[in-house]
């Protein structure tokens, strides 16, 4: 198998476990990880961007594994003591968590994007991929529901348990992508979309001015994000018929990328996508990290056969 | 015992150990506490008040006693996790600790002053007596020193371990007592000072504008923080030299608050002070919450005795 120069496009759990397989069998120099942040917020007055911790944590190997985000060994002393005085609980922060909140916050009020104070956290924590932003500026996604309005991602995700039905997803600005992102696509030969929530976590990467275009020239392979109709983890078997009005599938997943797929990878059992699409069922579930690296040489291997 | 209106004055441990104790034996409607402010900095971007917070700790039953700062049953992650980040770490904040500073940070941001949020954050602990700060807006206690220039107090006492000699100490502003202070005072029928440091910790309160004017027309007491020569806690000892060029003692402390003071509380065997001012000697040690409420019963019978 050759190294080909990878980029991988991440929300969350999932696309952390797959770029996390992906530098198992890559050279750290060959992968770069563009990461949502979409559902970035700010809480307690410091600036949480969630994905771009997950992927950071889970390369660094710090992330607790079941729970899907936070750090390992991690206390909630803070949380307690802020819900006493009156602060908002419902978006649980660790105390070591807090850290890179705490870090993050001061380095963007010293003025370094976020990009920056990205790339100098994941390497104190020893992560060796590049871990780019998605954007420096904020790039709210926003979510109209059937019964309370326009919510704010965390709002909706976690404060409501992601309950209101979802009409549509926005984003509350169009900012460029941060700087390394285009640059990064420029010298691609292959992208991936992990296996994340296409309308929250990968829409608002590929919406970034600039993005599409530069998808244009690379092929782009997916891992579907649904297995046997079911999502692993997270909202989108719901949202899937809420936004189309058609059941949750691998196929669903795979038509909204449409456009800009060259191939997609589902669980075996998914690969009636019902369009042509080039298919590679395999074992998807990423229940460890040999399955991960197993994942991520499938596709490789996967481009490699379409791209001959 | 009758109950007088008391105001008591206080820096951080000692200080707050005795509205502790007065707290004991006083009704907490009799009771205010003005706390020095000197020592605020900004640390990991958060706006940290170490005496308002030991005093609260205290009052609330939370503070770690062997330490003299911070929470009982407090972690530390955050703190490593920072210094992995580069962040200074010589300022000890612990888990729980980090609430505090948060939610106060948060709520001068929305616009609460420093008295406001005290206010609200210790009702939420718990502590009865009103504590209010010395004041709303920074007065930075400045240490020079001989060999290193002027100091911000906590780079001298924390970063520094109080090593570089101190030539004076100023403050870097000249802000008004906070609302609630100058009324205190106006209803006081006793004021008393905590045995703090007379240089860090009290002439920051004492010398808010309107304040000396306001000792005038009261009984004030103070207590000897330095017992045959030594203090309990801190640089005091070494800074009496320093400043004064005389050996600690209890009587150097007197002096430095004689003309305000009506009498003084020392240990029993430094009662020999060299001036002429009542003396209360007796046992000033507050080993545990009994000797602080003894000692608080003794001050307020004093003040009887000095008032017929």
């Amino acid at each position: 198998m050759s190294t080909p120069r990878v980029v991988v496009f991440s929300g969350g759990v999932g696309g952390a476990r797959f770029v996390r397989g992906l530098a198992a069998v890559l050279p750290a120099s060959a992968l770069t990880a563009v990461v949502n942040t979409g559902d970035d917020f700010e809480h307690w007055g410091l600036y949480v961007s969630p994905d771009v911790d997950t992927v950071m944590y889970t390369l660094a190997g710090l992330a607790h594994e079941a729970r899907g985000w936070g750090l390992a060994d991690e206390s909630f002393g803070a949380l307690a003591l802020l819900e006493r005085y009156g602060e908002a609980a419902w978006f649980s922060i660790g105390d070591r968590d807090l850290a890179t909140h705490l870090a993050r916050t001061r380095g963007l009020k010293a003025g370094e994007t976020l990009s920056q104070v990205t790339d100098r956290l994941r390497r104190a924590l020893g992560a060796q991929v590049p871990i780019v932003p998605m954007a420096d500026a904020p790039c709210p996604t926003l979510i109209e529901t059937e019964s309370d309005g326009v919510l704010g991602f965390q709002e909706w995700f976690v404060h409501r348990r992601s309950a209101p039905t979802v009409r549509a997803v926005r984003f509350g600005a169009d900012p460029p992508p941060a700087p390394g992102v285009l640059e990064a696509l420029a010298q691609a030969e292959l992208v991936l979309f992990g296996p994340s929530n296409p309308y929250v976590s990968l829409d608002p990467i590929v919406t970034r001015p600039g993005v599409r275009a530069a998808l244009d020239r690379v092929p782009v392979l997916a891992v579907s994000p649904i297995l046997g109709g079911q999502a692993v983890k997270g909202p989108l078997a719901r949202m899937i018929p809420e936004l189309t009005g058609e059941p949750a599938s691998a196929s669903a997943v795979a038509r909204h990328y449409a456009p800009l797929l060259d191939g997609f990878v589902v669980e075996r059992g998914d690969e009636a996508l019902g369009f042509d699409v080039p298919v590679l069922p395999t074992a998807t579930l990423m229940s460890d990290r040999a399955a991960a690296a197993a994942l991520a040489r499938d596709v490789l291997r996967f481009a490699e056969e379409l791209a001959r």
